[in-house]
């Protein structure tokens, strides 16, 4: 398993300094949506230049112009670019055309899609390399979290590989581990947290420790 | 009707010097999804400064963290922000909820809907100013237009305003304009033209004229 640490709620100076503290804990850094909405893609692109040795998401939620959108993030920087799974398929597989021509990767996100297995089978088949079960930051209230829809997916994915993101923290993570998840998101998990790189240095040694 | 311009593919130079040959031709400018991912928010913040009579409208398409994105839009100076109708009720109350507080509007995008009537009921229960009926760009090539759905949504929508999107051009114009909607969403139909001043003018007479 891989650790993604998701940066939402910074501007640019403060990613940094949390990645400058953090880059050895993690694999992934994820461009917000709504730091991109602050920032614009120039976020990505100073981001991946000061860090080349981590990949890059940016998540776009990509929702229409499939092409367009994953091209100016691949453009920008990113390794990975968030879809929504809501999408026509014509825009996730336009997205995944245009990022495998540029060797970029399509993370096709989950949220808010009804019948997950069904939709993640047919999402499979459409060429995503990464499906991400999440419960939305909106929804967190309610004691959701993404275990059960994992279990669900997991049965019907057999190529793209899976990521599980929403409220993840230390002590939700154990459940999710069993199930093997190739990505764990985490941001309020590490960022939120008193100490954010003790957080970040267990979350780690669980994640990355059935790897080694 | 009212005439929004959307601005898509260009860049905040770009964009001024578009509205400053157009700006008597249209109500509302659009600060579309791909622009605002690639400049961020102060997109929205340098167009609302030099273009105070025009209301602007930030197209995030919001799927989670309805409260937080609709803040930071409001906060650059939107008058409307866009919230998806794939998206979880909680988030679009919780737009509408603090776009409210803000003193700005709600549009929902119906764009990727299932069963658009029923939940455009829904959405209108929920508090939405306006409901886009939106043909995905990435459908477009399969002669798909949003009058059907505006003509279906508008028998179940008697609260929230209407609008649509989706290719549309003087040409295509009629058939919808018969349906009154609200606000007509024009992006290529404009400035995809040869002489998008000649379009915006003539677009503007037809939509604008019912009032006048």
């Amino acid at each position: 398993m891989e650790l993604l640490l998701a940066l939402d709620f910074v501007n640019v100076d403060e990613a940094q300094s949390i990645l400058r503290e953090l880059r050895d804990c993690i694999d992934i850094v994820e461009v917000g949506t709504p730091f991109i909405v602050k920032e614009g893609l120039r976020a990505v692109t100073t981001i991946k230049r000061e860090f080349p040795g981590l990949r890059v998401m940016a998540d776009l939620k990509i929702m229409d112009a499939g092409e367009y959108e994953t091209r100016a993030a691949v453009g920008a920087g990113a390794d990975i670019v968030t879809v929504l799974g809501v999408a026509h398929n014509e825009t996730i597989r336009a997205a995944v055309a245009a990022a495998r021509e540029l060797s970029g990767s399509i993370m096709v996100d989950m949220i808010g899609v009804r019948e997950a297995s069904r939709r993640a089978r047919e999402i499979d088949g459409l060429g995503a390399d990464f499906l991400c079960v999440h419960t939305a930051a909106d929804l967190r209230g309610g004691g959701q979290n993404p275990l059960d829809e994992l279990r669900r997916i997991k049965e019907s994915v057999h190529r793209a590989r899976l990521a599980v993101a929403g409220g993840i923290t230390l002590d939700s993570l154990e459940g999710i581990a069993d199930l093997a998840p190739d990505i764990v998101i985490v941001g309020g998990g590490i960022t939120g947290q008193r100490d954010r790189r003790k957080a970040a240095v267990e979350l780690s040694r669980f994640v990355r420790g059935g790897e080694r």
